[in-house]
């Protein structure tokens, strides 16, 4: 029997089973639900035991629980990969917008509907089935590489415990590639894998004047205004070109390749349609780039919030004491997130006028980005892979956004790729999260095909 | 007997009438002393009556009482002289910051402690000594000018029914002269009398960028940032010389005379001492500028308070929907404030980059700045009748802040003359207000010169 068949075979057991763990509101932000995470997690034991794992253990943090499942290839050689998801959940708010009950899943028509469906319980659970499908068609007993598992229950807390635990269990999760199954592709009929995410550092500025706020009929005009200060400091962030004026911010930047450039022109982007999910009327940004590359692949400095002075309703004619404003910093590939922190420490000494005194707060380390090398091995399989499965040309995509991966990447010294098969529209985080069944099937099929080619592709 | 002797004799009789008054609490911006304020223009309407003034009414407004008195010149050509007082009072708050109570004033010395003492009381109740002062001197049973008292009762909740007062008894209160006792001096030792008030404008300004606030990871660096563009609208608001960019804001602007200029170079100012009063490290502002030109004969645009995005703790990775700034505008003779809303609307318009949209919203019409001829005739008699009662040289200051004064030249179309004799750290808005009584009377000894003076100059 070959893949397909079996996963076809399966799909309702799958379902099934994906439905019984969905019901578990695994809510790592909320202290009510972390005994559920637990349970989420003991399910989880539970089912990758049936599958046939033969190690299977609940790895206890300072937070919330992992789990970690190993099954050995038979052939030694064959190469090792680590497949990292997470079993924990985005909270449910507002709950009067679910059109069903979040935590009781129900099917409509190919969709499934609850929280966790896509992110990232499905996307966990299609590795069990594509598991099983691979060994069913080679008729095998092991798979052909050794796969590991490793599902963590706090990503959607922001993963605190996480880089610890990889630590403590570095030499367990030695491995040649680490699959990352919890992003997105670009649309249900454009299977795509993605290739990078941006990193971040996030910092909140304050620029302190006078003691007490000033009237303005007394003072102003004649001492330094620190929301002007900091207004100056903020524009003068970018140039008429877009590009973040910090000394130094771009020195380390990998700059991508016309290939890549390339490839992303070719994704079927509708500007248009992009700019409604934004509910926006205008792109703006870094010249010389377009809206993909703008969010992709270029590091940008974003104020998130400002405030300062007189915010009531009224007028209060003030020279206020201070100014604040919050801004974080997307990183691409080759940014180290402390060294932007020194320099933007620097830029921001340099733009402060006599007078005032400057506070800048880095909320932690940042994220550092992640990049897979198209040309990689891994890359290459994983692409074949999935076109295999999908029956069209896979293309590359990226993300805007940051997670943990980075330091999986440089924790366990392995290249990323990226499988998965949520889609942008599967409401993540928002009400009414659902995921398409039908690809979530293609995801485990990919994978069936993935293990088979890496196996081959070493011990021939 | 001369009037300085007069006056050193009716010197207790004049601190318990003040004593009097300065007991009630007419805190017009408090509703439940509302009754007081009342209470406050009844006791001034016996005291003006038993000063010897013909005529004293109480005038409603949609608001709180003025009392109006008029004693006519005994010689119908004499000029008619309008002298502008208030009779309300600030607030006490923090009450506990006051070492006596607010509305049981103590002497101390020379000095007499309580809420309104130097603003606006002390400087109303001055008037009637002097008036009495000059006639003992002069033996005359009518003042050497028509006297005409406006003592209003909502000045310090913003004059809002004020400017209507004038228009409705216009008639009745034309006039040669408008005297405004409502100000300071530079210092006991330095007597001076203020020429000029600044205008003011102000506004809310809002951008409006995306529907929603949106993950600055999907979004962040190819949407406009709200914030990022009222930074750069509020930065682009002064040069790198401090002057305003809003095209035509200067173009009214009527500087001030190279003589004006060097009286007040002459003054005594320490710069150090201004910076301390300020709370504050280093001086800013127009290029080319002495600080007190800054604060006194400049225009300013000053950022009175500014918001938009995550405010709160922690981090939050947005692009945010909207910014907010409030903004006032310092105008200068010359300027009309609506002429500059219109400037400052046209600005922000211009300045509102595609995919944002701006609104801008004025408090009210602004109110404009007022100045003396120093050449005028009153003004140079004023000077003189200072000059005398306080045996030295008088000079020049101005005021930074705004009043109901420019409102009074306009509708009365007649000048202005401040004849003051309160201290900046006579704590007027703040707890434990006082008075300097031996300037109170010489306030009372200059009008009564004054009057004198006026009187002559006309009819000889
Ligand atoms: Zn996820
Ligand atoms: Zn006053």
């Amino acid at each position: 029997m070959d893949a397909r068949t079996y996963i076809a075979e399966n799909r309702d057991e799958f379902v099934a089973a994906l439905k019984e763990w969905l019901a578990i509101p695994s809510i790592s932000a909320a202290p009510d639900h972390h005994a559920d995470v637990h349970r989420s997690a003991r399910w989880l034991t539970e089912h990758l035991t049936a599958t046939g794992f033969p190690t299977v253990e609940i790895w206890e943090t300072g937070g919330l629980p992992a789990v970690f499942a190993e099954w050995p290839a038979a052939d030694p050689q064959a190469p090792t990969v680590v497949i990292y998801g997470h079993h924990d959940v985005q909270p449910v708010d507002p709950v009067e917008a679910w059109r069903t009950e979040p935590f009781a899943p129900v099917e409509e028509g190919d969709r499934l509907i609850g929280r966790g469906a896509s992110d990232d319980k499905g996307q966990v659970l299609f590795h069990t089935l594509g598991l099983r499908a691979g060994m069913a068609a080679s008729g095998a007993t092991a798979p052909p590489v050794t796969v590991k598992l490793l599902v963590e229950g706090e990503e959607e807390s922001g993963s605190p415990h996480f880089a610890e635990l990889l630590r403590k269990h570095r030499d367990r999760l030695a491995c040649d590639i680490v699959v990352i199954s919890d992003t997105t592709m670009w649309a249900a009929d454009t299977p795509s894998m993605c290739v990078g995410m941006r990193g971040m550092t996030d910092c909140e500025i304050s620029l302190h004047g006078p003691e007490v706020d000033l009237h303005s009929g007394s003072f102003g005009g004649a001492v330094p205004n620190p929301l002007q200060a900091m207004a100056d400091l903020l524009s003068g962030l970018h140039d008429a070109d877009g590009r973040i004026t910090v000394p130094g911010f771009y020195d380390d930047v990998v700059e991508i390749s016309a290939e890549e450039r390339e490839l992303i022109a070719r994704l079927p982007f509708d500007e248009a349609e992009w700019l409604r999910t934004a509910s926006s009327t205008a792109t703006a940004g870094e010249a010389g780039y377009s809206t993909l590359e703008r969010i992709w692949v270029r590091p940008t400095a974003e104020i998130n919030g400002m405030w300062g002075g007189h915010t009531g309703a009224g007028s209060k004619t003030i020279v206020p004491r201070s100014a604040h404003a919050k801004v974080s910093f997307r990183l691409v590939p080759g940014q180290e997130p402390l060294r932007v922190q020194e320099d933007v420490h620097a830029y921001v000494e340099a733009h402060t006028p006599p007078g005032l005194s400057a506070e800048v707060r880095f909320a932690g380390p940042g994220v550092r980005a992640c990049a897979s090398d198209i040309h990689s091995t891994a890359v290459r399989a994983a692409r074949n892979a999935m076109s295999t499965a999908f029956g069209t040309e896979v293309l590359f995509t990226r993300e805007g956004g940051s997670g943990p991966e980075a330091d999986i990447a440089d924790i366990l010294d392995a290249p990323l790729v990226f499988v998965a098969v949520g889609l942008d529209d599967d409401r993540i985080h928002a009400p009414n999260e659902k995921v398409e069944v039908p690809l979530l099937l293609k995801g485990a099929e990919s994978v069936a095909y993935l293990w088979d080619e890496l196996g081959r592709s070493t011990t021939t």
